[in-house]
């Protein structure tokens, strides 16, 4: 019963992540995603009260999966964006998620692991300047800031920007996002 | 009565502005739109054919502004970025509405207008490297892009990115964004 019950929670996460992608929360369907999850919308509301806290639990999984496949390493920051770039190229609904977030929700509430990553991530990388690996022109939570966005240049640019740079190819555009990271920590 | 006409399409395309602005194309109100324009459905329909023709001539409006208040200067890139940054804080309906488009249109149709502004912006920054005046590390359509990007920084950004930097202050987020874009055309 216990592992039944698990197993529809994730078929409504999973469901839900494709709706809110597409749609955002206010456009979200929640009868299209019981019906995808093959589910109903009672079990929606028991599991996760509302349309809103089914979306809080897909970014807090979507958060979850961007901070595992994305290995840390202050030495070798622009290996670190350009993975991210990979990430979002090859799970297009991820950066699609992180708008929807920014612009419905003005991120309330945030997802508590996400903040303490930024948080530890932030740290090591002032530790890192302190020990001369990486410049110090940035304030660390800034420098963080700045390689996370670097990494969304592709799926934030303004439509008429990609129509004019012609750009689909994820590797050149991984190879761009190094470069520029390259260039902020010299 | 030519002027009384022009004068309901302004008032129109200014009420859709905050109207998309805030809700996005698919959850924007039509009667909404109206009332706040003091005019009613069958206006919008005669002027702009649908909501979308309507999103289409604020999406239109917005990337002319953005355009007219922004002088492009290629001896100072990074005030030019400094100026889109401040653009952005003193109107956020504007960074709204490129986002809005680029979830739900994915660019279709495209500003023309903007799409000639890219081409020009970029050759002039060709001709810059070819002169000397900026390093050429970048494709000159790419650094046009990475600049316009860079801009967008904050209001972009992932909300647990902000609670961790807490740069509320727009003349600090300008001077982060100028220091960006000089970091790349060293």
């Amino acid at each position: 019963m216990q592992r039944d019950a698990e197993a529809t929670r994730q078929r409504l996460i999973e469901a839900g992540r494709a709706e809110f992608a597409a749609h955002g929360l206010a456009g979200a369907r929640v009868d299209r995603i019981a019906e995808a999850a093959r589910s109903n919308k009672a079990q929606i509301y028991h599991y996760f009260k509302s349309k809103a806290g089914l979306f809080e639990a897909v970014w807090n999984s979507a958060v979850g999966e961007i901070i595992g496949g994305l290995p840390f390493d202050v030495e070798d920051l622009p290996g670190v964006a350009a993975r991210l770039s990979d990430i979002y190229a090859e799970h297009p609904d991820l950066p699609r998620l992180i708008t929807w977030q920014n612009l419905e929700r003005a991120g309330q509430p945030l997802s508590g692991l996400g903040v303490e990553e930024v948080r530890r991530r932030s740290a090591a990388l002032a530790d890192a300047q302190a020990r001369g690996v990486v410049s110090d022109r940035f304030d660390p939570r800034v420098l963080f800031a700045v390689i996370v966005h670097t990494a969304m240049l592709w799926p934030a640019t303004a439509p008429e920007l990609l129509a004019v740079v012609d750009l689909d190819d994820p590797g050149k555009r991984r190879e761009i996002v190094r470069q520029v990271v390259t260039a902020l920590i010299d």
